[in-house]
């Protein structure tokens, strides 16, 4: 398998954790977001990707975009190491938090929302910082809320194993602490951003440790 | 079942479709997303969904949040008239389809998002539609070239029944002309489009033909 990926891109890193997971190996293949106006603009990437973001999978002759169907194809065809649990009622919470954070909280402060707020929107820099926690203290609050009120949730987001919620949410912990967000209040998601970063899946996915990091 | 809705919520408006095209009937509670500084941000809609966002299903014990994980419980519950096809693969692209509206589009021009552009940003009549039609045209254009470029795109999204993309697709058209954006480049996502609305379970699901709608 490929994987098209940008080492600080978290939908990216969603994706290298589930590989981990899973132990399937893959030949990483870096696309500069910021070199030569955008690597994934180019004709080439946007023949493989349409919506010109990463990751990008390719399997064979399945070519994949989106990280969260990424996910749930490998989970689907490597059933091992399962990244959701089993009953329909369970995999709608693990859903619904990985959704909180892929729907309701990265896309609002993707690179290409940013560039478009300074350049189109002529925002100043406090202003697109303020955006910036605001989406991630509103989006991290009710997935704090999710976890810390519900039994069902354990060592991980759901129970004692690793879930698709968890993939999500380790990356955006990531991009909050890179902006400088204010986690103080969250002590659930501090807890459980630990523990899944105490597992090598976790740390060789990791930004810093990939091919293209600065 | 009971669906926390609101006529206009086009996360609400893909779940009606599911259930509809299901044949599962529903209590509708109406959840004002305007009136009262927005019932949504209340005490006792929050309890049941921290995010403070429609669509909520609760079905017997299960409260669940977020439409996509809604959609995906219902039909591993509700198995006939499955909303995704049966390969992983082919699961994959319906999924890809559908993220590539609910994270890539959708939830850059939601309420909340267009009511901070306004009142902390401070931006311009003009500059927020702007910023709407910009996310609109991106979104829709690149899932305008994942169906026309695809042999598995047929009289739906993918093949000749409607799937999660659709369910997707049909309110974020929706939206887009109630904000005067321009989809003549998209004639594929027109004609799909033009298909699934000659179906009654997404002319039931419509926002008009809601009890709240007004």
């Amino acid at each position: 398998m490929q994987l098209f990926s940008y080492f600080r891109s978290s939908a990216a890193y969603r994706v290298r954790i589930a590989l981990n997971l899973k132990g399937l190996p893959y030949d990483y293949k870096p696309v500069h977001l910021l070199k030569d106006g955008g690597q994934q603009l180019s004709e080439g990437y946007r023949a493989l990707n349409p919506a010109a973001l990463v990751p990008t999978l390719v399997d064979g002759d399945h070519v994949i975009g989106q990280s969260l169907a990424i996910i749930e194809y490998l989970d689907e065809t490597h059933p091992a190491a399962p990244l959701l649990p089993a009953t329909p009622a369970a995999r709608a919470r693990v859903r619904a938090i990985a959704l909180s954070i892929a729907c309701d909280t990265h896309p609002l402060n993707n690179l290409r929302v940013l560039k478009y707020l300074k350049h189109e929107v002529k925002a100043a820099e406090e202003v697109k910082n303020a955006w910036y926690r605001h989406w991630v203290d509103t989006g991290l609050a009710a997935v704090e809320s999710m976890l810390a009120n519900s039994s069902e949730t354990g060592r991980f987001c759901h129970g004692d194993t690793p879930t698709l919620a968890d993939l999500c949410l380790v990356p955006q912990v990531f991009n909050a602490r890179r902006f400088g967000c204010d986690l103080t209040a969250m002590p659930t998601i501090l807890r459980i951003d630990e523990a899944c970063n105490a597992l090598p899946a976790f740390q060789k996915a990791a930004p810093e440790n990939q091919p293209d990091a600065e």
